[in-house]
């Protein structure tokens, strides 16, 4: 410790949003550069180097060969896929000194695409999968919580190689193993949950969550075995209502009623049902937002949702990528003057096919025979018993609604309970749309040429430095699982006796030649100090000593249950050596 | 070989230039993915790979800490220091989405030093040593030889941090020393030479140079011990001359002598001397260029030099660094219509103390009372018997001559011999430069604040995989020093024979157990083109297990040697564990 590169800071870093963050930038681990932009002090890479280890190891083992792609990309590739384009303003460009345009790779598909095509000719060659650990560069709108959300990470990133649709399927199954045992070996709680594909284009995707309230992925799980990023979820299209005894649509004047609760409110005074009151869930909403494409044109979309639902923000974006979402404001409603702001209604009242190119989507429990209170695009009016099919229809479906605790599973597997993650892992089924793009095909056995299809497979290693901090921290600091621990033992020698410190250092020096790494504590400073350290810096394992050594004993204490036990000083050596490496 | 991602080439790649970078594409290290960018594949990463390893053992060795710093770094320390413009346009900039300058770091001193600042604040913290391993940047005007000079490359480099001169230069020769380890370890032949510090700021510096006939750099050697970079050789001011005797300065018709050989052929036929005949070295040669500073502003300099030598453009451009050196085109001589082309002359001729804003600057050679034919600035005449201090002075001394073989060394030492070499490492004493810039201060024993003096230390990791693959190469491909070496083994199976293959498989699997890394050869094809790929691919020991298994041999290969022996099938395992690791 008197060596170390470190200085544990007493006060939470100002920009720090999640306890990870917090404890990383305190115990000396890391330091912020710029926005999501980090540097590693020593105690930090060698948590990182050994997270990358790991991954390497398993990817080794389930056959992957590693390969490197630079960060720094010409744009030709990422021509051919639209890719330039449709990363919008989360690709960092640029552009050399002769103007060539360059970017900061975010993901290699192209890449990796085109060194297989280079390389390889024939259904022989297959299956294939390749690996990097490398840096990779992401724009982001937001960079949040440290390491979790950087703009500057580094990933694992691979790809599948095969001849068939059977083929890919074994690939994404042998890395499904691979990701299970590399987050077992980290130490991390982790689920694993169907997903959307994202920008990334493809089909079956999986994501492995590590469990944390601050996680910025919300998922849900049901009894029976589902497992879903709410981004994935799609409910299923309600049952189609017979609205034959529904009389028709008919105009009201709804004053003083601006939000839902209001206007189930008076409808129930005004304007009751006979069978039971008016709910929200019988109101329809419409939310207007405003999508900007990556070429640049914006286009406005009305999304049609019972009333007693909020609409997911991540789910909508998810839903429209590569599209982003803007907000409708009042320039924007100028420009639609058949939309009244807080009255926005459906088909002959300005959306949907007959709504002047304002498409019109809506929630899977709108459909055939719905009924529905809703805005008349008039100010202070609403529409009652507007039937789905006889009196508007949508311009498709669009699940986007947030889901809440207790909804049915879409497989019927029982009631979903919400909880949050860090995304550590993607698995996802790309299948051709890189090989077509880019030309990919090989010869089959009948010398016929085939476009060969992918997986793409990632693993954040930089991320899992914060969230395997994140998972297993307290509220004395870090507490790192043995796999990742930047050192074994924390060697702590306390009070001003010569003895102490001789001891320390010859059991410091016997633990290093039997492969421990030790961290010794040996600075001038108070018992109380040292102790405040090594519980902020979390290794797994400290050893104290200090008075005791006077009547033959240390103290071994575990970090992550807080244990302490007494141990005979002639005997904490192979104590040490149990602890670490248990029989067994 | 039938699993491993690699391909072998017949044809030279189109761009190949030097050796190295022809076999690394060859043999399937690496593949070109934009000018200076390169991709790795599996072999060039295991190369790759192994000479960090050895970098990074070698550092940790000498009590240096790992740290890694970001590539993508905000403007705001390079301003401070002004590298953001002083590196003009070798500097990859860019603006991220809120328009916030960036730029992609091309070394990290300003990094280091602050992450210092940050951390550090007392005398007893130093000395400290800190080094990364991490991907940079430089936006080369000429990338070149493949990984030799690249735009993004691999590079260790490593700062020391101390209190006085003193502590540096013992920081200084412990990274000497390692820096030797390093490169015998490498397997390299180098030789160390005095540098300049270029752009960098500073004053003492050494390079590593890997000799190879096509290595950028060119250095002297003395036989007395002297060795220095011919951008730093700096030749001895020449002795003054009594100029009593020489008449006044005479201007002379010369028609027809556009270059020196014919002037001085004129000169001897129409205004011989007295005591022998005029030769180049009396002629003084004034060359123009411009120069263009990074703060984008040009001026003209005039470089006056004995005829019977050129401009080395080389030390020319470092010795104007930062600034570039650019032509003097015909729109520049339009500009200063005092400047005759062909004719250029010194003061009162239109250059130096009289010459209207063209700073003039002189050879070594060209000392008070040396007496010179030159031009007269106007078109077909010269001048003669000009003489240095009595009829023109210069605004100072450039030494920028092409150094010579047989020039006598600069510290007497004898005649130089001049080599090439690839820059492998460079190491130099910084000094205050970056500590004042930034502020880098601690307290020293005596409570007072003083400013911290540094060292920098670089290694280029990925140019060391071209540097040992020129270093070694031969007319049949790469030869790998065992160090680093992607495979120790390369076991060819030839023929069709079950057995063979079987022999080979269970050979491969035990050398495997043993910690061997063996590059099986199992595909099915000739025995030439088995030869021909191992020869190109360069692992150090080569097994050919063939028709000579059924007589129970097989045959050991050394591939720097072009060894061959016979050895028992039966002994073959022990000889190779043998020839691997020698015994003492």
């Amino acid at each position: 410790m008197t060596e170390l590169f470190v200085r544990t800071l007493r006060d939470d870093p100002a920009d720090a949003e999640v306890p990870s963050h917090r404890w990383l930038v305190r115990a000396g681990y890391i330091r912020r550069v710029a926005p999501g932009i980090y540097s590693w002090l020593p105690l930090g890479l060698r948590v990182l180097h050994k997270i990358e280890a790991i991954v390497r190891e398993e990817m080794d083992a389930m056959g992957a060969q590693e390969v490197r792609f630079p960060a720094l990309l010409p744009r030709e590739p990422y021509e051919q896929t639209n890719r330039w384009t449709e990363y919008g303003p989360n690709l960092f460009r640029l552009q050399d000194r002769k103007r060539a345009d360059l970017l900061l790779g975010p993901t290699h598909e192209e890449m990796f695409t085109l060194m297989v095509k280079d390389l390889y000719s024939s259904y022989k060659d297959l299956p294939l999968a390749l690996y990097q650990i490398q840096t990779k560069y992401r724009d982001e709108a937001r960079p949040r919580a440290g390491l979790l959300r950087g703009r500057e990470f580094v990933m694992k990133d691979s790809y599948s190689f095969d001849l068939d649709d059977a083929g890919l399927e074994a690939s994404y199954q042998r890395h499904r193993v691979t990701y299970q045992r590399i987050f077992d070996r980290l130490g991390l709680e982790y689920v694993i949950v169907s997903a959307t594909s994202g920008a990334m284009g493809g089909s079956a995707s999986e994501e492995f969550l590590a469990l944390a309230d601050i996680g910025e992925d919300t998922f849900v799980r049901s009894p029976g075995g589902y497992a879903a990023n709410v981004e994935a979820v799609r409910r299923p299209l309600a049952e189609k209502q017979d609205a034959a005894g529904v009389g028709p649509a008919h105009r009201e004047d709804t004053p003083d009623s601006p939000t839902i609760e209001s206007l189930v409110a008076l409808s129930n005074a005004r304007f009751p049902r006979d069978d039971r009151p008016w709910t929200a869930a019988d109101t329809l909403k419409n939310v207007i937002v405003m999508l900007s494409h990556p070429d640049g044109s914006r286009t406005p979309l009305a999304i049609g949702l019972p009333g007693d639902r909020e609409v997911d923000m991540k789910r909508l974006e998810a839903a429209v990528e590569p599209a982003e979402v803007q907000p409708f404001g009042d320039a924007e409603f100028e420009a639609y003057p058949q939309l009244v702001k807080g009255y926005i209604g459906p088909a002959a009242l300005g959306l949907g096919e007959d709504g002047e190119g304002v498409a019109y989507l809506t929630d899977p429990a709108v459909v055939e025979g719905t009924r529905w209170i809703t805005g008349a695009n008039e100010p202070g009016r609403h529409v009652y018993d507007l039937v789905c099919g006889r009196d508007f229809t949508s311009d498709g479906v669009l699940d986007v609604a947030e889901i809440r605790d207790g909804d049915p599973a879409p497989d019927g597997s029982g009631p979903l309970t919400l909880a949050r993650g860090i995304e550590m892992g993607h698995i996802f089924q790309l299948g051709r749309k890189y090989a077509d793009a880019l030309g990919l095909k090989v010869l089959d056995p009948n010398g016929k040429l085939v476009t060969v299809t992918m997986g793409s497979y990632g693993i954040g290693c930089s991320r899992a430095v914060a969230a395997v901090a994140e998972n297993t921290c307290d509220e004395k600091g870090l507490v790192w699982p043995r796999n990742v621990a930047p050192y074994d033992v924390h060697l702590l020698a306390t009070g001003k006796d010569a003895a102490v410190f001789a001891f320390a250092e010859e059991l410091s020096a016997r633990l290093d030649a039997a492969g421990v790494a030790v961290l010794l504590d040996d600075r001038k400073a108070s018992p109380g100090v040292k102790f405040n350290d090594a519980e902020l810096l979390g290794m797994p394992t400290a050893v104290v000593v200090g008075r005791g050594l006077a009547d033959g004993v240390v103290e071994v204490r575990e970090r992550a249950s807080g244990e302490k036990v007494e141990v005979a000083a002639d005997d904490v050596f192979e104590h040490l050596l149990e602890v670490l490496h248990p029989a067994g």
